[in-house]
């Protein structure tokens, strides 16, 4: 199995297929020495390298684990050099533009558009840990050209390191994650980025108890990925803002009106959104 | 000690009160039958009522610890029954509409307005518990009205139940308050109403991962007590919204062309917010 990209998730994925005995050699991928460096000091992989041709030569399977705009830059250099019959999938937060190029780069289906749900704020190899997937959900985002033998054996690959599997389109998948998690993003650096605007900024963010300090694990999210997941989600997150700035409107008219009762008719939402969670971890 | 309001704070500061050895008759003042029971079956008080004159006949101190409009309607009828000499303070999170309150109710300076820093998405006298205010910050916001002495006494209390104590004018209270406190709030409610709101809101939110599962506890805190907060903080709040606006409109136009460097800028103030956070607990 070549890794491409060993940081949280790929480096996780590493460490679970290893322990699992699911693969032999793990070839972990990464421009970073540093990055290659922890790997193996970490044992996540059984090798690194910078040679991406290399790296593919003799893979059973690639997995990209990169900010989304590489996955779309590298998969036709991985069709490039990958074996016939080595399949390929990705774990981009944006499933659209990378299943279009995967499909692309992989005329004959091998290529398994998928994206598993286990994020967090802290990112590169020295977050990796054995069972990041457990009890999380690994969605599929296969096209009418994906292999159902690919997809079915990506989909057990998954299931195996404890993830619970299942599948959308690319396109309920992508405006879906702009609403439940790109956008969430969003409004937390507009909320760090007005407070630390105003007039003593880092001396008001030193007040913050509750409040703005739930905001801060966003804060600490890779920035190179956000900022890669907001630009290649484009379409989908800015109508999730105009939905977000329009419940934003209701609250100030309310506020601005003195009425109450519209507040708490605001406050029900949420409540229900929170019931919602409260039945699926 | 006669608290008015026996939920997470009143409670919880009702428990470290004894447990210091600090009152030997705590008085929990509640109109919840509910509320009376539990502070009484947990020993939050020494003893339970909804008379508040009753209550407030013997009292050295009047601890106001219900939502913030609840704390300006009652402080004229504390003034009544309070004997001469009871010292009187507040728990509230908006500080200029209860120190002119108080102020006027309490003309001989003896009422302290005052926050101790220590929410949670719980609340009630369920929720209350020992050293809640332990390592968290207490803050007066003294008038020119307000005694000297009164202010030394309520602030020695703070410390002895753990809070780290420090003074401020109410205005800049209020100011730096809605925008720590309560503009992530109004934001947190913003988005869960946006997302609840979409088409298939409920089926959304169960794909919630990171991103809007960290907008939950804040939507699960009083609804009651944050409708008061968001209409008495009318005005620095609706200035904290525009700052806030401007943030997301730089955002938004960012995303919209494409531009990786401006959110760059974005992230990197979300970071400075950060590390200031890191300094302080």
């Amino acid at each position: 199995v070549t890794i491409i990209g060993i940081g949280l998730i790929g480096g996780s994925l590493a460490l679970d297929l290893r322990q699992a005995g699911l693969a032999e050699r793990v070839v972990g991928v990464s421009r970073s020495a540093e990055n290659r460096r922890l790997a193996t000091e970490r044992g996540l992989t059984t090798e690194t390298t910078n040679d991406l041709a290399a790296a593919l030569r003799a893979a059973d399977l690639a997995v990209l684990a990169v900010p989304v705009t590489a996955i779309v830059g590298l998969l036709p250099q991985v069709a490039q050099h990958a074996p016939d019959g080595c399949l390929v999938t990705d774990v981009g937060s944006v499933k659209g533009p990378i299943l279009a190029a995967g499909d692309a780069a992989f005329p004959d289906g091998r290529f398994v558009a998928g994206h598993p749900i286990a994020g967090s704020e802290h990112s590169g190899p020295a977050a990796a840990r054995t069972g990041l997937f457990v009890q999380h959900t690994w969605i599929a985002t296969p096209s009418a050209r994906t292999s159902v033998d690919a997809e079915e054996r990506i989909t057990a690959l998954w299931r195996a390191v404890g993830a619970t599997t299942l599948r959308m389109s690319a396109a309920w998948h992508d405006d879906v994650f702009a609403t439940v998690s790109h956008l969430p993003h969003l409004v937390a650096y507009a909320l760090m980025d007005a407070v630390m605007t105003l007039e003593q900024g880092g001396e008001r963010v030193k007040f913050s108890a509750g409040g703005l300090r739930d905001f801060t694990r966003i804060a600490g999210s890779d920035p190179v990925m956000w900022r890669d997941i907001f630009l290649m989600n484009r379409a989908p997150l800015l109508q999730a803002v105009e939905a977000y700035r329009a419940a934003l409107d209701r609250l100030e008219a309310a506020i601005r009106a003195g009425d109450g009762e519209a507040l708490s008719r605001v406050f029900a939402q949420a409540r229900l959104a929170r019931k919602e969670l409260g039945h699926r971890s």
